[in-house]
């Protein structure tokens, strides 16, 4: 007779490129997102949180010739109903796509200009790598409706507040400001403004995206013949002239000491190109706007090195970044880079309204702010483990019950164990995984004297590593206190290690 | 010619089933949930966040003889690697089931026992209703890997601490405990405990969970014949005798004025069953551990009548109930009803790992739990919209950020006016929009001497309703300070009117 078949047994894995959180790498992540959301709303942000699942039409990533919705998000169709086919939803890609949503469908009863912010998952169908993930946390703040750039400096400065909010020191961080006009205004001075530009106008901006990656050398290719990569891979440049390339790299390299230098020089780059006048006078105002609030160059600059996002977007252009030396995995110094940006988009719902609504905003980049401070030795590891009660006789479980119910009434974070108590072993060594400060330990003998033994595990484990035999006779780690003074050892050895 | 074929505008609507959340419902919930984060840290349990992707594999919900996975979670098939078909993924349609997987994951690093919690939203795919979303948060804790029903009083503790943590006075909720072993020495003792008996105690726990709807008769007519709803349909009873139906009923209804009382009937009911002595047993010792940590009946009580998960948990049950009645939609008073329920599973991680793995857990209603504060009227209104800064001068925005800034800096939730200037009605407008308290105003006028315009929009908005003319003239709600006593003038009026 055959045997039944068996059902192999289900995988216990995550999803590829998905990951969990444990302990403190979920604390510090919700931690660091109070701080900002109160930094937020004290600058009149509202909170908006939309689900996580979106229609694809809304989102704007469907391609009418292909059945299913475009790479790079999670995508399903709904069950059709009756003839009617189901609706294809997918998962937010970002908090921008959602707020122009909200803001199309809503946009009657909200205030007008809306400040909202929003924080929590966006989930992305890409190709997972190291430290690269398919589910990862947003955290935006987006003004709808202001075409002022006071909207924008608004930004920059509440920027600057998240920061220092989460812990970054002033001078270990920079808010730069660039604006998307003033290289518009150098596009046109090298000549490039006409419709029958426009194929040139995409490399020079496509290469000017890159300037972080191939450095100057490898963009001023880029905008004359071209460049031949590492594998021998041609790109074919934008074919400026020398005289042309000048202009546009100039631009990018017009940062001088001060502010009103790197103005200075901005305006003579873009002299003759309106646009570019008005991107100047933008950056001049904004940086005026920043100072009479306090935020000065210390805090925030103008730097026309910021080219990230400068194709995307079109007017300022902000970014964060951490400007402290980390070593990286080879030991290596090397600066940390961008923790954050954004940026004015002025065409937020018109797929929607057919009306164009300008917007800005600012999205900062929580993990890597979280792997900034952990860098920094700024994130602390959790004080304190639990208490914990060791369960010496089983049949009072009542009284260990009662002493962690008194310590948590206190505030102090305790447990009782709860696996099997018969070995004894087993619980010091939960108790040390537990990175526990303190155990509590009453046997018989002790509930007959009506006292307690506590041990202190950090100086313990201090004593294990440096003491000598006299030192650990005269510093006990475990001693005897009275039952009614529970709480008063416990909190005397958390104060003395917190 | 043909017009160029336009693509129609997409629709800015949520899916079907799925909701925005704006301002306060986002905050007060996020509140909600650091308290009852903060008490499960305190009770021990650490955080664990999994994504919201898990594989159909992990969760358990695929079924062998169907394309497409189980109905009730949303799913969809990765793109194919070659050969190798994707794996369908799912969104979780709750925590307990990625616990499962991360436990089965990392089991060997964790702490034994784990305790753990998680918050998050989830996703279902069902028809929606009114008031039923396919996406709503879960807030979770588990005590996973501890036999003892020790766990199990832990968490009816906790529970009762965290109801009162988010505002349920004491006396406003009461934690009852059932458990599955007392039901199942009833069937024993109604002599339905054979192999051949399944089918009768499949209908009997089915029955057994409608109290809440059918009521009494309603469950009796089950466990007998059968009994026909209002629309004609016959639903098959369990075809129990008078004397069998009895000691089921009985079962339900044994809850007496005394938890003591309750216990010695109880132990009546299933005299001679192993394990309903064992469930009774049980619950005798939740009762002792929770009265020796201060739980006593005024918080957590035994009631057989708790019947809701009978069918899915193995030992203890628990849910809370908030006992205060509020109004229904028609006016009628009627009680609030369970905010959270949870008990004890003692098959968590089989599937993945073959081992049998015991967990108890809770899982809290935060949606309920924030209705029933709005109901009590126990939320606050956001105490504060922003101050309002206008901008009576469009030339003069840095003076206007300057006074923000230094709102802000004194902790004042804080804003200037954004939109278009021109139309000062407009921002005042936007000032009652905002809900704001404050709106300050410095024309040119009162630039040269120095002075603000400070609006009280509360006193403003009461004098309209209420006042005569003279109290009107006596109280004015507009007034002008020096600029340098800005701060103090608009805390003046926040200190007030909070």
């Amino acid at each position: 007779m055959a045997k039944p078949k068996k059902t192999p047994r289900p995988k216990a894995q995550t999803p590829k490129g998905f990951r969990d959180y444990f302990g403190t790498e979920v604390t510090h992540r919700a931690e660091m997102l109070n701080k900002i959301a109160a930094v937020y709303h004290r600058y009149g942000f509202d909170a908006l949180e939309s689900s996580g699942v979106e229609t694809v039409e809304a989102l704007g990533k469907f391609l009418p010739d292909v059945d299913r919705p475009n790479e790079g998000v999670f995508a399903w169709q709904e069950d059709a109903e009756g003839d009617k086919p189901g609706d294809w939803l997918a998962l937010r890609y970002d908090l921008t796509a959602p707020l122009a949503r909200v803001y199309a469908q809503h946009r009657n009863d909200l205030p007008m200009p809306y400040r909202r912010y929003a924080m929590g998952p966006v989930w992305r169908n890409e190709k997972p790598g190291p430290g690269r993930f398919r589910q990862f946390y947003q955290c935006d703040a987006d003004t709808v409706g202001a075409p002022s750039v006071a909207a924008d400096a608004e930004i920059c400065a509440m920027l600057a507040d998240c920061l220092e909010e989460v812990g970054i020191a002033r001078g270990d961080y920079v808010v730069r400001v660039n604006n998307r006009k003033v290289l518009n205004g150098v596009l046109e001075v090298a000549g490039l403004s006409g419709d029958d530009k426009e194929a040139e106008r995409g490399i020079v901006l496509r290469a000017i995206d890159k300037l972080d990656r191939l450095g100057p050398d490898g963009v001023r290719a880029l905008l004359g013949e071209g460049r031949k990569d590492e594998s021998g891979d041609f790109t074919k440049g934008a074919g400026l002239g020398e005289t042309q390339a000048d202009v546009v790299m100039g631009f990018m390299q017009a940062k001088r000491e001060t502010g009103t230098e790197t103005v200075a020089r901005l305006r003579k780059l873009v002299a003759g190109s309106e646009v570019g006048v008005q991107g100047v006078d933008e950056l001049q105002l904004i940086s005026d706007l920043l100072a009479a609030g306090g935020y000065g160059p210390d805090r925030v600059e103008i730097d026309p090195s910021v080219v990230r996002g400068l194709g995307y977007y079109t007017g300022p252009v902000f970014e964060a970044e951490l400007t402290f030396e980390i070593k990286d995995e080879k030991g290596r110094a090397r600066n940390f880079g961008s923790v954050a940006g954004g940026g004015r988009y002025d065409d937020l719902v018109k797929r929607f309204t057919g009306q164009e609504v300008p917007a800005t905003g600012v999205s900062i980049g929580v993990d890597r702010l979280l792997a900034a401070l952990a860098a920094k030795g700024r994130l602390e590891a959790e004080a304190t483990g639990p208490v914990v009660v060791t369960v010496m006789d089983r049949d009072r479980m009542a009284d260990y019950q009662a002493m962690v119910a008194e310590l948590r009434q206190a505030g102090i974070r305790a447990e009782v164990y709860l696996g099997n108590p018969k070995n004894f072993g087993n619980q010091m060594k939960y108790a040390d995984k537990r990175q526990s400060p303190v155990v509590v330990i009453e046997g018989g003998d002790e509930k007959d004297r009506g006292v307690v033994q506590i041990k202190d595990m950090v100086l313990g484990a201090q004593l294990a590593q440096e003491a000598s035999h006299d030192e650990w006779k005269e510093r006990p780690n475990q001693y005897e206190v009275p039952r009614g003074d529970l709480i008063k050892a416990v909190r005397d050895i958390l104060d003395r290690t917190s």
